[in-house]
């Protein structure tokens, strides 16, 4: 800082306050003589003085609740798309899907002065992101919603999602229908299991309620869930697993205790991977549009940010679309409970 | 802040200086009750003003090439397990393996104040690393190295483990054998690819050099390597593929055109993925110790912040282990040529 003082010409006092974004008792002329020093010495002009300046400070905050889960990396690839063109830095941070990380990394975007969030939330509750906002963070939730909450909200219909993949599995003669899901704390696992009960009803089959099995959304989850759902159970025929890191361990416990799908089990994955198509069997799945919400989230935070009069909170959903491969096979029929063919 | 003046009674000048920081002309015991006001209110202090009084601001910068790619996911984990426990935020950020976005994210997060950064650079050049240290930033590298730059360094042994991959090969009766690269300026890469050099001269056999392939690190980017050298060569009977996601492109493309592995092509890919062991036929690999190399760098982080006297730089380089699964098949071998068991 007395580098800077001595090359332009000025007292330490002034450099220091025009450093820390303080107005009064500079002129402008001075002000930026000073920056433009700064700059050239190479000091680094703290984002808090960038920040009263510029009343921007052109970095956001992506709050994700699993950066190993694939489906993360690609929303973060649509936000990146839109926001780097237009000026923006990408500062990341991992929930691990815990809701007091949430609370915490909020804090963190704060401190760090990022002029908005969008976050992906697993909370059921909404007084963290209440706060966040009283306190002036702008904040868009992707992929996940919460209740009652004046916030902007980009999402897929998790639960249509959900029944279109259990409607086809019953239509192919299945009603043992295991579902392998995530903690049932976050609105998209409560949607998609929404989406399971909706489809039994809609065909006035009864719920297989005992084979429910919510466990960690992760690998070791999956292979969990596999482990005690045949221990306890002689009856099932297809598994359906709502995201993507658990089907993989579901598929790698079936393959490993011998099963051969579809053959032994069907299984419908919700979120679609790479290596699915090329997977023996391909596996069904239901895709979702990964990178448009994060492009829409991240157009929608630009439109936030220009205003000048906040826009209403909106609520965008998007569609999914279920991908027929070769992971769920026909089961005959029992002739009173045939369903018949929908749309 | 006018409310945080009101409520403690002194001037709004006071509280702007107390939060920016700023030592001069006011008493501890002031601030000490500005801060304290300004935290019942809810005011956020920002993160200069909080590194002004403790010195540190407990938040991390990861910068890392890809997070689409599962390795750095993997590493980040490793860091996350060491850091967090210890109090420590960590800020993710990704440079897209571009070499311009690491000057430009290395000064984001010197703007945003953070203790150190945990870096994978792709850069063969380190002005970018070594102007962020000289102005006060401390860096790790991870999982890639700069040629003379003092700087800690946390690798693996990239040239004996692509050495060892090709040394199987050439064992197995192989020797028309390509290489699909990512782009050669980073470290890790150009270490594979000498590896590559390393394991036919070994046994006294030339490099096909006709068959060495570079392109982006990514799915796409296997694919085009497939598309083009088989175009151009007739004589491929195996690849080596040095990354995840351009061994996912490979396999793709080839199961695509219709090839068996590994009847038609023996592969064998750098880096180890969950559904490689489950697939058929299952993959071989070369295993990197990726979440020790999170955690090492991570280690190493704490014991650079807390020493008095900042530690020497080190180099830590981990092993790989190839992990022989079903993706290698025997060719009959030359007599002339036939390699010696080694070790």
């Amino acid at each position: 800082m007395q580098d800077v003082a001595f090359e332009a010409g000025v007292s330490s006092a002034t450099v220091s306050r025009v450093l820390a974004g303080l107005k009064a008792g500079t002129s402008e002329a001075t002000a930026l003589h000073v920056l433009q020093t700064a700059r050239q010495l190479g000091y680094v002009v703290n984002s808090v003085a960038a920040s009263l300046r510029k009343e921007k400070t052109y970095s956001v905050g992506l709050i994700l609740a699993d950066i190993a889960n694939p489906f993360f990396a690609g929303l973060a690839r649509g936000v990146e798309d839109i926001l780097r063109p237009e000026g923006f830095s990408i500062l990341l941070a991992n929930t691990d899907n815990k809701v007091e990380e949430e609370t915490r990394l909020l804090r963190l975007m704060m401190e760090k002065q990022v002029d908005a969030v969008i976050m992906s939330s697993s909370a059921s509750t909404n007084d963290h992101i209440v706060s966040a906002m009283a306190h002036g963070l702008k904040v868009i939730l992707v992929d996940s919603e919460i209740k009652d909450t004046a916030v902007d909200t980009i999402v897929v219909d998790n639960r249509q999602g959900a029944q279109n993949a259990i409607d086809y599995l019953i239509r192919q003669g299945h009603e043992n229908i295991a579902i392998v899901t995530g903690s049932l704390q976050a609105s998209f696992d409560q949607e998609r299991l929404a989406g399971y009960y909706d489809a039994f009803s809609a065909q006035g089959l009864t719920v297989p309620e005992h084979l429910i099995f919510s466990s960690d959304s992760t690998y070791e989850g999956g292979r969990r869930a596999v482990k005690s759902l045949l221990q306890n159970n002689r009856d099932i025929s297809a598994f359906f697993i709502t995201n993507n890191l658990m089907t993989m361990g579901t598929i790698t416990e079936l393959v490993e205790q011998g099963f051969i799908i579809p053959d032994d089990f069907s299984l419908v994955g919700f979120d679609d991977m790479e290596w699915y198509s090329i997977f023996k069997p391909a596996i069904t799945a239901i895709r979702q549009p990964i990178y448009q919400l994060g492009r829409i989230a991240a157009e929608r935070l630009l439109k936030t940010l220009s205003a000048d009069i906040p826009p209403s909170p909106e609520r965008i959903v998007l569609n999914t679309e279920l991908l027929l491969r070769n992971s769920v096979a026909s089961r005959p029929v029992h002739p009173d409970t045939s369903p018949q063919e929908k749309k």
